[in-house]
């Protein structure tokens, strides 16, 4: 084995929880800032509001306090922007992962990102985490014009110059980590965290804890 | 007098030494993240380009680095827009403006913020800043439908139903904050700092610390 690409989110940082957590501190600060609601009616419709229009949607405040009928919501808006960009720009690695990553570099892997998402978000989060220097480069989506697939892949192996066998992909979901993986030749380990983590379905190697990595990437 | 009118920018903080401070961080950071140019090139760079499209537009960083026909900019415009927002996101006030404030309140006054720009963006600087609950309301231009002038005051003055004579405006420009405020008979007060603080003109009063103003007022 010569190279490990990793997905980043729910595998390298608890997102998922990152991202409920925003939203609770950016009602709260609404409530405190005023807003004649309770934290539970505004969640609800936080809620309704992410089912309907996705979770990057990133106008989810000023069209919360719209339906509500706020006539004046600016002062809300600013309150739950700045909470949710507080909360989301201290988010913290999965706490085994710097020091997992630092004993990868050791044994002489090289290290990739490989992830879905908007480039610019991608770097932000691994830049805020302090873990990008580790990378040896970094695959987004957003930049290689298509989601994780069997043909993102062959341009990311032909990019590091690497055949499929002698490469590892870690990840938390069957559909968009390990199964374009798989169908290329390369081997897989997933994380079984997160919201994904009850998903049926194969890797070569499933851990619990991110600190098993280098020992199963070893055995591959 | 009853009521008191601030401006917000080089007003209660020091807009431009932040700004400044701003891109001068977001421009080490792009070094810092392994970008191939110097601080000097880039910061060149940047200020045409706020020359070009103004100060408010915020995609600055984005075009700077296409314009140096960077291949993969999302590693550099992230470590910018991180950095940019981590200094933002600590502005402070000006050292006195707390604690006179608090000093207005107790003396009875009603504070009010009147303020040109984004309402969203005015109120996070305010809360930011921690002294957003001192202002009985805040008016700003873009809630308003139109920047600081003769109108601008005259719905002002409706709102908070006070005649011109019971109020002072208090801000650091002379065409936005002093000249509309004095047309309609409101008592003015001009701070003598940050990059408008050599325009000609006068005001009522002029100060130079803005702990001056409690005195300043009652002479009103």
């Amino acid at each position: 084995m010569k190279c490990i690409f990793f997905d980043v989110d729910n595998t390298l940082f608890p997102t998922a929880e990152f991202a409920e957590l925003a939203r609770r501190n950016a009602i709260r600060a609404m409530v405190e800032a005023g807003l004649d609601a309770s934290e539970g009616e505004l969640y609800k419709g936080l809620h309704r509001l992410i089912r309907e229009k996705g979770s990057n949607y990133s106008n989810h405040f000023d069209i919360l306090l719209k339906r509500m009928g706020v006539r004046r919501p600016a002062r809300y808006v600013a309150a739950a922007v700045a909470a949710y960009h507080n909360t989301k720009s201290s988010i913290q690695p999965y706490p085994e992962v710097p020091k997992t990553l630092m004993e990868l570099k050791k044994r002489g892997y090289r290290l990739y990102v490989a992830t879905n998402g908007d480039a610019v978000k991608q770097w932000d989060k691994l830049i805020r985490m302090g873990i990008h220097l580790f990378f040896d480069d970094v695959f987004v989506s957003g930049e290689m014009g298509e989601e994780k697939s069997p043909s993102f892949f062959r341009r990311v192996l032909a990019q590091v110059k690497a055949r499929p066998s002698e490469c590892v992909m870690v990840g938390d979901r069957m559909d968009s980590d390990i199964l374009p993986a798989q169908k290329l030749g390369i081997r897989t380990v997933r994380v079984m965290q997160g919201p994904y983590s009850r998903e049926k379905g194969k890797a070569d190697f499933r851990i619990r804890k991110f600190s098993e990595l280098p020992a199963v990437v070893r055995k591959l």
